[in-house]
């Protein structure tokens, strides 16, 4: 067979405000690969089929000499990000045509995988769609389920403030396990969605103050932080004398140099808040067994609902990553590169 | 005996500022007590020998609407805090003539005391001056040690940063453990008695920016925070992944409204920070008997050193605490109201 085009998305540009797709980023058909002939060194050829898209992303957009916990993204390189993809050719043990890889992939329709072992073979005896693997079953789920476990404390009759974004799972997880659940959210969409998954309290952040509804409905034992900013703020102001603040994300202050300022942080002595940032990828080690074993199967079974925003084509990337970091998404974010 | 003169020291305003003796604060001497008569209904009478003064205490010179984790000063009662006094009389079990007492005390010259099981008798087998029972032998150092042992998880070789206030002790425990010791205080002297003590960096945060000393030093694996601020911020930025925070106090926010924008709380995040706050009292029941056990040797053997900041007379309470407050004291700040 002749060399294919390989479309891939580069990252082009350092935004100092939301990323602007075809400017930050763009779309390259510039290339073709030989899928019967491309050497494999050991490794794999993949057909990447799903890419997630993530809020931490924009944190990589950034210049090299920014350190941060991850790699900024390298200017002219593509984009990288997990998703699922399906062997077309393999020369690693283990792996065989027709597999699939869940893993890191470079934002690009075919790829040679040489470290395979930092992919997972997923067997999906479930039968979920593959893009399920990248959000309630993927790294999204994953971020959920392990720092609740880790840092929550969660006792029943506890009070958790939920913050959009893995909000989702994470009203699930508490709601299960007996909590009362404050959600806020950017649209009324998401929020009425977050009631019909069992918030007992939801809020349109922009249109209800986060402090006006903690006042009424707090104090709160647990913070779920996905924003951070003026709802940071109102969760220290209403958290009740030792309550847990699960350091998620900050996406309020993303996109702009110009920082809410948390005018209440030496409430984190009076309280005796405890604030536990974390990186999904240092906690996995402990739960991920536990995690595909049991948490998956309840995503399977129904028990654990989920929403996605799908995007198709490679070239709705930048879109995708504009949507989430604006908060237009509503559910997780997917880009389907490929049908099977 | 007739009655004797027994003066008290009263909150008499609430400062927006900085507290302001005989005005926020005032000696009066209105009142006086029959030492031989008056009743005790079980309790005790105690002639007050040493109070403690604390940065905390400004926290208490609030307006009642304003909660927190200890209540406000009543205006026109004495201020409160922790104290060593002598008995003179008791009809408490197990409590006689002579017993020096330990706890929580109305800043007056004496004082019946009823509820006599919040107080603890002092053995002082070691013989130490009492007001080493209000620093580092009493409240100070047991925020010090409860702390370091609760939240630290300190590993030989690991950095801190330390800043002024409790500091002289936690520099201590630190470099007993093997730790790398930066520490931070708002004079010359203060800075030279610290590298006395063992700590490895010093420097006056007044003269030199803790941003500078911690790019160079750093990064740090535990912050002790007393102060807040800018230097917090600094810490977050110097942190290693993973660092405890360890929060006992933000002074530099006491005495001001206008309080500094720490701009990059979102590293907290991605740095994966373990933030505790804490209040001494809700730790004490783990760690007291270890406390007077063990650590309050080790300071009558001259391991732990100290400094006090005595001021003489009861009037002279609110210059204690402004001192306090601006950072004029240099050590353990206590109130000698009688010899014994």
């Amino acid at each position: 067979m002749a060399p294919v085009k390989n479309g891939r998305y580069l990252f082009n540009e350092i935004p100092t405000g939301y990323p602007v797709p075809g400017k930050t980023t763009i779309y390259d058909e510039s290339e073709t690969i030989d899928l019967d002939n491309v050497p494999l060194n050991g490794g794999v050829l993949v057909k990447i089929l799903v890419l997630s898209i993530d809020p931490y992303m924009r944190g990589r957009m950034r210049s090299p000499e920014n350190k941060s916990y991850v790699e900024p993204f390298k200017l002219g390189e593509p984009l990288a990000n997990s998703g699922v993809g399906v062997v077309l050719r393999s020369e690693a043990p283990n792996v065989k045509p027709g597999d699939h890889l869940y893993g890191f992939y470079r934002f690009q329709q075919y790829d040679v995988i040489t470290d395979v072992k930092s992919f997972r073979v997923l067997e999906n005896k479930e039968g979920l769609p593959w893009s399920v693997y990248l959000g309630v079953a993927g790294m999204p789920g994953e971020t959920a389920w392990y720092a609740w476990q880790e840092y929550a404390e969660a006792k029943k009759g506890d009070t958790v403030f939920v913050t959009t974004g893995a909000g989702i799972t994470v009203i699930q997880i508490a709601k299960a396990a007996g909590l009362k659940v404050i959600g806020s959210a950017g649209s009324d969409e998401k929020v009425e969605f977050m009631k019909t998954i069992g918030a007992d309290v939801v809020f349109n952040y922009k249109t209800t103050k986060a402090s006006d509804v903690l006042e009424k409905e707090g104090p709160i034992n647990i913070y779920w932080d996905n924003v951070g900013g003026e709802q940071l703020e109102a969760a220290i102001e209403y958290a009740a004398p030792g309550a847990r603040f699960i350091e998620c994300g900050m996406i309020s202050g993303y996109n702009t140099t110009d920082h809410y300022h948390v005018k209440n942080l030496f409430k984190i002595v009076t309280k005796q808040l405890h604030f536990h940032g974390f990186i999904v990828g240092f906690l996995r080690h402990k739960y991920v067994d536990e995690f595909y074993s049991s948490f998956v199967g309840r995503v399977a079974r129904g028990e654990i609902k989920y929403k996605e925003h799908k995007l198709y084509g490679l070239d709705k990337a930048g879109e995708g990553i504009l949507d989430v970091q604006s908060g237009k998404n509503f559910g997780k974010c997917v880009i389907v590169v490929a049908e099977e």
